[in-house]
């Protein structure tokens, strides 16, 4: 059975964590993981850029086929909104522009997907990237959702049998 | 006096505006006005793809030095918040990797700037786009917005004696 690839991306300008992991079957292989904290010193436009480029090269670096990006949690604060919708911009342009295929998902469905519940907290799922890939060293708050979108999207790539396609 | 060419963005997943105009002075001379009108049926990566591939397009044909892009408008509905949020990055990056310096401006500043009144409607940008700029033919709710940011961001630059600066 061939193996998929996937980059999981949770964005925001603060921090926004990126996680790489291979899919075979049931198997789920850790690749790598980390964030990326853009100086908050900086103009919004450079501070966009560095996500858009930094996640371009980890694509770059792990060849992903496939990437997963956390839906806009639809906060009551609009200016929060926009913020938000910066970063999963610079998510979705670096995905798309390096012709990955794109799914996205909403926290709750990502939580189910991996714990079990909707209602996990970081911990939780931080606990349960550790058990599913022993040795992967993720913590929480750390890219450990970031890991958790990526096999959200490897569950439901399997469910569609739609596996290895790839969209430019 | 040297001439300054800047590019106005008014940022939308719907109908993204762009003018690009040349600022001598006190003259203003207009070069090339559009919009951009992604398919919404389209998935959001690849209308923000459009938006970011046709603003480049754009800035390699018309070759502006600066860009100025219209500031979030805080709107009370985060969904929307979102939205907008998405379309701003699209056009904030595209001037970034561009290596374009990058201003922004409120809605308020811009009318006020070009109108000089912050509570002008968009006939009344209209109206003075075609007054400033005989013959350029631009329609109300049509790229006028986005000539007007241009200009605002001209007149700025002038004011803080930044001219010709490129920002990488």
């Amino acid at each position: 059975m061939k193996s998929i690839r996937i980059i999981g991306l949770d964005p925001s300008l603060v921090t926004c964590g990126w996680g790489v992991v291979e899919a075979q079957g049931l198997k789920i292989r850790h690749i790598a993981h980390g964030v990326i904290k853009p100086n908050p010193k900086m103009e919004l436009h450079l501070r966009l850029r560095e996500l858009f480029e930094t996640i371009t090269d980890v694509i770059r670096l792990h060849d992903p086929s496939e990437a997963a990006v956390e839906e806009a949690f639809m906060k009551n604060n609009a200016a929060s909104a926009i913020k938000l919708g910066h970063a999963r911009a610079a998510c979705l342009l670096a995905g798309s522009m390096a012709g990955l295929g794109i799914g996205e998902y909403s926290p709750r469905s990502v939580k189910k997907s991996v714990v079990g519940t909707g209602a996990a907290d970081k911990a939780q799922v931080a606990h349960m990237m550790n058990a599913l890939m022993p040795g992967c060293g993720v913590k929480a708050g750390d890219a450990a959702d970031a890991l958790a979108i990526a096999i959200c999207h490897a569950h439901r790539v399997k469910a569609a049998g739609a596996l290895f396609r790839r969209v430019s």
